[in-house]
């Protein structure tokens, strides 16, 4: 079952057709694997030596603490199209407490933002920013600092699912929603194990890895989401030449407006959802992004917003590629990025 | 570049022009995705609240962890060929602190285990068992241990790369090789980077994921490596209706031989690498792991053994699926399984 969410009868009709036929069609790949980017290598000493048991019933072995690590490095998982339509790979960059899994299957199993734009000719590279996912993290010993766990009333309260502070009840059906959300809240709490710790002191080390990734990969666009929003403009910022085009969707934060004026020659589209107006925080958080691309045009680039209740798609949450119409969302960018010649259409 | 270390020069041209031809065809998939499964919610309280800034320059909001988490589910990422050959899926289980990127492209950029037997006809499942990866960790307030952080010492040493301890080295030139060792030395480091936290105290969690996930895409075979083996042969004693073989690769333990009865209509294949002997501590493991299949034979069960040199495949590391010759030990796990009628060859 794939809603549509459009509000516009015959353009709901012809995208549903369009969905099924998709779906339908094998992706075909001329390649697909993995690889890690970046770290770096620390050694500890002085740590006491024990035995453990490392499967029931085994012999002790050794652990030395002692010795290198490596730490702060990146994963990366890429999928290369078979009919190639783009003239850049895009990378998808996810946000704050989460996984790259952020645009793979939603989590009430429809097709995500990854397979969508791999069946619109990109190649795709997908990553778990430092600290999380198949990156790892580093030991207290290395990192001085505990990681932050999420409940599940946290996003449900920040991501604008809910209407703030209140909203989340442990009974699915006593939780407030902001009227025609188009989250698909049965799937709530599967969307909660995509949650995974987080650090507030790994910014630098993670901002390190995307560098070394776009070193690797690019020529290319970046697409990021929240917290990795931020990642995005720091790194285009850094690697202007390299970075084709910036999708911000829904940055936490654009950064200090006065790197703007590196990004004059680097195409930069944000994207809204609805409800920005009814949460103190996202109202925070757009000031300063728009603030941000005022600089950018003052400095004589160009900083478009997409702002999709004024586009008539409305009830979009913070998690956009999951949301019931996150297909009309793609492809809002997609015709962006078409507008700039990055893609065939 | 693709070496294929056969040892044999008439083989290793003939599998060297396969690898190439077969890197040059598409893969085609009916499907692909990723979702969560198992887990439990724990609610903390009387934690205290406080105020964070969750990206530069943001606002501050409260961050309460307070409430419902969601803990010990498991990531699943699957791949469903377009033409299918196998009569199941094959899962891909990884080892003790490791993910699912074990069975990606190799740490020397080769094509993995899950690629080939892609290519091979089968849907396959790749995870990240729970507290590893996509699958996140449960906080020290649930938990109640730290996890273990590997050195890069401990995989050279342990893994059967180098001859046991001493034979790390900062200094790669000056790293101890096993003579004719396979592993990819020069990506060592690379391979390090695969490596995550691990706990002791999981292992009840860890097999609760892994049943989940039988009873949600099985029949199927269970490919597990290492500590995956473990959870493997407890996987298949607790479902042994849908386990439709069990490839066991160098698993560190097979458990007690008293729930060996189990598997009796259950075809199970181990796989040995080279070296054992030399090792003190796999010499213990594959003792267990014999004693097993011994009790499983007693019970009417068939436990079969590759013992990889003897069929003149030499030099095999315990990471067999990244090593130089990963396709012949492929193949070899292949044509156990068509013996078996589980796929066409």
């Amino acid at each position: 079952m794939r809603a549509t969410g459009s509000g516009f009868l015959a353009g709901a009709m012809t995208l549903a057709w369009m969905t099924v036929a998709s779906a339908a069609e094998p992706i075909q790949l001329r390649d697909m694997g993995s690889f890690h980017v970046g770290g770096r290598i620390v050694e500890l000493t002085g740590q006491p030596v024990r035995d453990i048991v490392r499967v029931p019933g085994g012999p002790t072995s050794k652990l030395d603490p002692n010795g290198r690590y490596q730490v702060e490095h990146m994963y990366a998982q890429y999928f290369l199209v078979q009919n190639k339509k783009a003239r850049y790979p895009i990378l998808m960059w996810h946000g704050g407490g989460l996984t790259g899994a952020t645009y793979e299957t939603t989590p009430d199993g429809r097709e995500g933002w990854r397979d969508m734009f791999i069946r619109k000719g990109w190649d795709v590279y997908v990553t778990d920013a430092v600290e999380r996912g198949r990156s790892g993290f580093a030991s207290p010993d290395i990192w001085n600092a505990p990681p932050l766990f999420l409940t599940q009333t946290d996003p449900w309260e920040r991501f604008r699912i809910g209407p703030g502070p209140g909203s989340f009840d442990a009974d699915p059906a006593k939780r407030k929603l902001l009227p025609g959300n188009q989250f698909p809240v049965e799937a709530f709490d599967a969307f909660t194990k995509q949650i995974v710790p987080r650090w507030l002191s790994t910014d630098d080390a993670v901002l390190q890895a995307y560098l070394a990734l776009i070193d690797k990969v690019c020529p290319c666009v970046i697409l990021a989401h929240s917290q990795g929003g931020f990642f995005g403009f720091r790194a285009a910022e850094a690697r202007p030449d390299k970075v084709k085009a910036l999708v911000a969707v829904e940055p936490a934060s654009a950064g200090p407006a006065k790197g703007a004026a590196s990004l004059k020659n680097v195409p930069v589209l944000t994207v809204f959802g609805d409800y920005i107006e009814q949460d103190p925080r996202w109202v925070a958080y757009s000031k300063n992004v728009l603030a941000y691309l005022a600089a950018l045009k003052a400095a004589g680039g160009s900083g478009d917003v997409i702002d999709l209740p004024k586009l008539g798609i409305k009830g979009n949450s913070h998690m956009l590629m999951m949301d019931r119409n996150n297909r009309d969302v793609a492809d809002q960018i997609q015709k962006w990025l078409v507008g700039r010649g990055l893609v065939e259409p």
